[in-house]
């Protein structure tokens, strides 16, 4: 009897840039995000005679499927089964909006496998387990706001800042740009530790992170805008000055950033977050998505824009 | 009777980007710039009953003028003159093409100055002296490659380091913007030091500044080029991890930055710096100037591309 599982994608506040253990997928510095009611992935798990995986009804070839089942072979191992699956994955998050659909496609498989045969895991097993598949996803596993914290193989993983917040916070996910980026995450996470800058950020890890669980804990709009603003600003200011330079910036990057710039002149609160990818996520509050949609529509063609606000943490479908 | 003398402007290729004393001038890095052939400025001094200057050929009225004689007045105090003055400038250098015509314009009156008086002074002393109407134009009075060194006021000028370089090298001023830029270099300047890199990139002025010194030795133009990349790269990123963040970067100098690394990916060797404003230039070697301006020319609408090599240093006209 198949199992399946929902999760939702988060949004790093303060990002995730750079591995300490690419095997382990451990980082080398602790990231807070809010997890996205309007994106998910839903996952069911089968044992079957044969692999294979679905994604969005489509059967996916050896190529498509190799992480999904190297992921899988590492659980197999882990707690001792020797079954092959049957995985069909759908996926609600728009193709590359430069939202990590690994984060929710992972902590879904991740739960869906542990159902499945019964696990006797709680939360922060699973984040940890999530984890190994995308790093992201360690954080998926729940609602609201949470932490994933570096550390070791067995502490890092994540857990509930909030996972109910009491506040007004939406995303604007703007999709400029459909192209597939140009530097993948895992390549750019490698050339960014070149920069000369990498160190002092991540050194700066703890206190941006205080602040960020500071700015969430005052239900502080400004502040939660501006720290998240401005860690995802030294993240791209980290891929600009690696050896040699490198950009997720496309020349519409350039004109949305200046967007927000412009609307915050103009009074209408508003910050942006990127990541690696050129589309930019913008944080407002409930009273100001309508104009800063309208601005958004009106400066860029065939701009897709979707509404966020809080998701919740994984769920059993059946 | 009259004097003029010709200054040519420069691009730094490492950078100033920090003042330690806004009104010494005095610089938080030492720099190291190209003089252009192009681009230079000619200016002429004569004492006169009023002041008054003229700035091709036009009249200027006293907001305009308010730098240039407030300049002059520390020059009269610190030689003790009493004249007042008529200066003629003519900028042969593109209005906003990102080219500091302040460079050219500040070692020329000053040269002019003090060759109207007959003031005794040697390059150095004509170097610190244009160093306090504008930091760049400490380096304008050399030709070829120039250092202006951090330090005191009696320390901090320019001396040369290879005044007729045996180096084939040409800088492509490719004008994307002519807009008048949004963030003057004073504010940018200060805005800068509040990033957390800006501090770590101070302590590489010394490495960086060595190794563009070697390139330049070997007359090695992909240590140069990339050397210079990676210096103005780092100047954004300091910009753009600011508190609040921001960048003098407009969408075009995200496709002209693309456009490069596409040239340099076909064989075409050629490296960006970018000053502070949204206009690129373009390191090359004479084999690819023509390739490097047709690219540009069939990606940008309307753009106009200077090709300039090495300029000589301040020359007396009359």
């Amino acid at each position: 009897m198949k199992k399946t599982v929902r999760a939702h994608t988060n949004i790093a506040l303060i990002k995730y840039w750079g591995k300490k253990d690419p095997k382990l997928r451990l980082p080398l510095m602790s990231s807070l995000s809010m997890t996205l009611d309007k994106f998910y992935t839903d996952t069911s798990i089968e044992a079957a005679e044969q692999n294979s995986f679905y994604l969005n009804g489509k059967k996916q070839d050896f190529e498509a499927s190799k992480r999904v089942f190297s992921y899988l072979d590492m659980l197999k191992t882990k707690f001792e089964i020797k079954d092959n699956f049957t995985i069909s994955s759908v996926n609600h998050v728009p193709t590359s909006a430069g939202l990590a659909s690994s984060s929710s496609a992972f902590a879904a498989l991740a739960s869906a496998f542990c159902a499945y045969y019964n696990i006797n895991v709680d939360k922060k097993d699973l984040s940890r387990l999530a984890r190994m598949g995308s790093g992201s996803a360690s954080r998926s596993i729940y609602g609201g706001f949470a932490i994933w914290q570096k550390g070791t193989d067995d502490s890092s993983f994540a857990y509930a800042l909030d996972e109910k917040p009491n506040m007004d916070l939406h995303l604007l996910a703007i999709e400029l740009n459909k192209n597939k980026k140009s530097v993948s995450s895992t390549k750019g996470m490698k050339l960014a530790q070149t920069s000369p800058f990498f160190k002092p950020w991540i050194q700066r890890n703890d206190f941006e992170l205080q602040e960020m669980v500071q700015a969430i804990k005052d239900a502080d709009f400004t502040k939660l805008g501006s720290l998240a603003e401005l860690n995802a600003s030294e993240m791209h200011a980290i891929n600009l000055s690696a050896q040699p330079p490198f950009t997720y910036f496309e020349p519409d990057t350039i004109k949305a950033i200046k967007l927000v710039e412009d609307l915050r002149k103009q009074g209408i609160e508003c910050y942006y977050t990127i990541d690696a990818g050129p589309n930019v996520k913008v944080l407002c509050q409930l009273r100001n998505v309508k104009d800063i949609k309208e601005r958004f529509e009106s400066c860029f063609n065939n701009v897709t824009i979707v509404d966020a606000s809080f998701g919740p943490g994984v769920s059993y479908l059946d």
